[in-house]
C-alpha cells in the first residue's frame, strides 16, 4: 500500500486540506470527483493532486476520478484520524494557551483537549471550559500516563522549554506542538513539530514583494 | 534572475526557514556553509536545499558553498523583507488576537503591529502595549490608509468574517492572514493566506499512526 519513499511533509498537510475540501464536496452530495474537479477547489495543480495521492497506493480510476466517501475514508486512515487523539495543553493559563484550550477547531477534527496544565500559582486550579482545572505542571507526567494523553500543546515563554520538555520525556507523551518561539527536535520517543507564527507573516511579505514588482498573479 | 516556473509555497516557506537557520550560523561566526551543512542543521535533503534556492537564480559556488551573508542578503529580498511592513489585528480584544498583539516573534523579522481592531464596544479604547488603543473596525479603512498598513491579521469568529472583510476590501491592504476557521480566498486585490491550527495536529496524527504501525524513523 505504501510506497518506498517517504511522502513529504508538505504532501501530509495538503492531505489534511484535501480531506476538509472532499468534507464540502460531500455536504453538497457530490459522490464522485476527478482530481482537476478538487485541484481547481484548492487552486492546485491537478498533477499535484494525483502525485500526493499516489504516495499511499492508486485509489479512484483512470478518467472517472475519485468516489468522495472512499478517498474521505483513505485519508481519515492515512491521517490517524479513525482514533480520537487525546490532547494537553502547557501553558494554559498564558493568552495563546487560553485561546488553544478554547479553539473549537480541534473537536470536530478527532483532538479533545482533556487537560490543562501550568505553573503560575496564580492560574492553577482555575477552571477552563470542558477541559477543567488547570493542573500544576508537575503532574503533567502523572496525568499524560493516567488519562492517555498523546499530544502536548506547549503554549510557554522559551526560558520555560527546557525544564517543561523535561517533564514531557516523562510523561511519555508521543507528539508536541510547540508554539514557543524557539525550535525544538524531535527524539526517538517524541515528534515535535515547531509552530512559528512569524513564517506565515513571511510568506505574505514575499507576495506583497511581487505585487509590487508587477509580478503578475499567477505567482501570487 | 528569476526562473520561468513559479517556486511552491512550500519553497517560500522553507526560505523562511533558512533564513532563520542562516541568521544563526552568522552568530557562530561561520561565513561559508554548504547545502548539505545547511539541509543537515535542519533535517533535510541537500538536493532540496539547492532546488529550492535555484527557483531564484544560480548562487553559491560549486564545491565551496554559499556565503552565509550573501545568502542572507539575497534571502532577505527574495521575502520582501528589507522593508518594514505594517500589520492591524483585528479582533484584538479576542485571546488570540490579544496574543498576537502581544506577539514579541513579529517586530524581530521587520513586521509592526501598528493598529489594533474590533467591534466589542467592551474592548474598544483599551490599550495593549505599543500597538496603542483598540479602535472600532469601522475606523479600519481609514486607518490602514493612513498608516500605510499592508497586512491585517484577521482573529475573528466566523460569523464576523462577511462584515470585516468587507473592510478590508474598503481599506486597501494588500495581504490578509485569517485565523477564522473558514476558508478566505484571495482575490485580485487582496492575498489571502488562511492558518489553521488543527492541520498541524493531523499531522502529527499522521507520525503517530505511523508509529503505531511500527514504520521506522526515517519516515518521522
Amino acid at each position: 500500500m505504501v510506497k518506498k519513499t517517504p511522502p513529504p511533509q508538505a504532501t501530509i498537510r495538503r492531505l489534511s486540506i484535501y480531506l476538509r475540501c472532499i468534507n464540502g464536496i460531500d455536504e453538497e452530495g457530490i459522490s464522485v470527483i476527478s482530481s482537476r474537479e478538487l485541484a481547481d477547489r484548492l487552486d492546485l495543480n491537478p498533477a499535484q493532486v494525483r502525485k500526493d495521492l499516489a504516495y499511499f497506493g492508486e485509489f479512484g480510476k483512470r478518467g472517472v476520478g475519485y468516489s468522495v466517501l472512499k478517498l474521505r475514508d483513505h485519508i481519515t486512515t492515512i491521517l490517524g484520524m479513525k482514533k480520537k487523539r487525546l490532547v494537553g495543553i502547557v501553558g494554559a493559563g498564558g493568552r495563546l494557551g487560553h485561546a488553544l484550550a478554547l479553539y473549537k477547531g480541534f473537536e470536530k477534527r478527532n483532538f479533545q483537549v482533556v487537560a490543562l496544565f501550568d505553573k503560575d500559582p496564580a492560574v492553577v486550579n482555575q477552571v477552563f471550559g470542558e477541559a477543567g482545572a488547570i493542573h500544576h505542571v508537575s503532574e503533567m507526567p502523572r496525568m499524560v500516563k493516567e488519562l492517555g494523553i498523546e499530544i502536548l500543546l506547549l503554549c510557554i515563554p522559551p526560558e520555560a522549554i527546557k525544564e517543561v520538555f523535561d517533564y514531557v520525556l516523562l510523561s511519555g507523551a508521543k507528539a508536541v506542538l510547540n508554539f514557543a518561539p524557539v525550535k525544538l527536535s524531535s527524539t526517538d520517543e517524541v515528534t515535535v513539530h515547531n509552530v512559528d507564527l512569524a513564517i506565515e507573516l513571511e510568506s505574505l511579505s514575499y507576495h506583497l514583494s511581487l505585487r509590487e514588482s508587477g509580478i503578475p498573479g499567477e505567482w501570487v
